[in-house]
């Protein structure tokens, strides 16, 4: 979702003018791809030289929010300075990224330092920085990352991918609604759609839909963590009313192998999100997403701010 | 739960030998206390001089897990430094700890930043140093928080409290059993005990328990921290067998102010646990904290390794 700069100045949350899911919206794959999908030109990261860990990168205008980059995509973009370290081990288990304050248009820079390295995990510390007015750096963005060498063992899925109609039986949501990112993404919802009357009359807060970057992309772990972000304010849903809404803090735990997302490959998640408490301003959302096939690829969890 | 030094090598969770839930162990309160909870005692800092956010502390015995501190000792420490700092702003809304290596037993220091304060969210990076053999600062836990000034708004539970018997009808978990920490706890199982045969017979990974501190002790924000830990590994209950495990990085969401903490005062909580994959040596695990009045003061997250 958005984030926000301050809780009490909230960054506002997309809000579409038709959300009809009678519209249709069509992904083909491009046969031919002459340049980079945008996620990857929106995670694109520059190593600065002579600064280990340090990157350059900038903003971009297609995962664009209302008063910055859409949070999923920042979440993205740090995993990316994850994955670019030349000490990296292992692989992308668990992500937590907090949104600070307002990442504005225009260059940013990444610190991604691996604070510790044991035999199988490592544990990275991350930020992103912008200039102020007076160029003195500011910290938008913090985060932690931890990275594994994973074995094979027993293993079981305890949360079973829900019975849902197939993909292609599901509308995709419109696009061109006036939200930037929200055209990055081809949604289908199966339960839980952003209501069509903001009429209060909401009495749950669960979200099912069908999700996959558009234009279709390989799956890999930035485009998961990304997608991790995608569901619309909980509270929306909950109260059938918009209110300004953003994330503060997600969290993103990875179940799959690289292996895991390649077999994925351009399929569609399900991703399944719904929150638990609402109180004073903030809610929580867990979220699970699956894939075609019902595999668990990630767990995720946020806690938002909300206004009124 | 505990935490490991490598998710290849790690500490192991404590097996005690006699879980019977028909074992009854008293919790007085102790009507003229005349020291210091050890709770208290564990996550007492001193401020360092002229080095803003930079504590010492020291490992207590009375929270020794099996190769270090229990986990949520450590993260209420963590939180410790948070309310201790003289420009903290609001009260703790999320907290991230990631176990990077073992804490020795003995002194550690704690370095707490506000890295961004808005107006009202304020932004921490955290972390737990011990010396090497060589006298070398070693990072043993990262963490970051956000800490609010929270407003009346409109407010619902979505996940309400479970109908199970009051903590007085349930039998609390045995005394004595050789890990340190556990006697630090009353538990009371409501349901998913640990198992008392290992026999691999496991089907399901929730456990509902009231707990409490030992001897009881007025909730606050680092013993709710405390407590969001406390379960023992989900994937010893799914498979009814015993495997090393260890938690690598926990978040909490607090829901509750400070206020309705005080009016929980003494009171059980009901915390309720449950894994939702199991893949290839970690399991994530979600659970909730409600009080005896049925309000939510907290969910938690953590990915927890396991070998085999």
């Amino acid at each position: 979702m958005n984030r926000s700069s301050d809780s009490a100045n909230s960054g506002r949350s997309p809000l579409p003018s038709d959300t009809s899911p009678s519209s249709f919206a069509s992904s083909p794959v491009d046969p031919h791809p002459t340049s980079l999908h945008a996620l990857d030109e929106a995670v694109q990261l520059t190593a600065l030289p002579d600064a280990p860990g340090q990157y350059g990168g900038k903003t971009h205008a297609g995962y664009w929010n209302m008063v910055g980059p859409f949070g999923g995509v920042t979440a993205a973009t740090l995993l990316r300075a994850v994955l670019d370290h030349p000490d990296l081990l292992g692989e992308p288990l668990s992500l937590t990224v907090n949104y600070a304050g307002a990442v504005a248009a225009g260059p940013f820079s990444v610190q991604a330092t691996p604070v510790r390295t044991n035999r199988s995990t490592q544990h990275w510390t991350l930020s992103i920085l912008q200039a102020d007015a007076d160029g003195a750096p500011v910290v938008t963005t913090t985060a932690t990352a931890v990275t594994a060498v994973r074995r094979e063992t027993w293993s079981v899925g305890d949360v079973p991918m829900p019975a849902v109609p197939a993909p292609g039986e599901q509308p995709a949501m419109p696009r061109g609604v006036g939200v930037e990112w929200l055209d990055r993404y081809e949604m289908r919802p199966v339960a839980g759609a952003i209501p069509r009357q903001w009429d209060g009359t909401g009495d749950h807060s669960l979200t099912q839909l069908w999700m996959r970057d558009a234009p279709p992309r390989p799956l890999d772990f930035c485009a998961l963590a990304a997608l991790a972000d995608v569901f619309f304010p909980r509270v929306w849903l909950r109260r059938a009313q918009r209110v300004p809404a953003g994330t503060v803090s997600i969290t993103v735990y990875f179940h799959a192998s690289s292996a895991q997302l390649q077999a994925t490959g351009t399929g569609y998640l399900l991703g399944q999100a719904r929150g638990q408490e609402f109180r004073n301003g903030f809610f929580d959302q867990s979220a699970q997403l699956w894939n075609e096939a019902g595999t668990m690829l990630a767990t995720s969890h946020q806690i938002v701010y909300y206004k009124e």
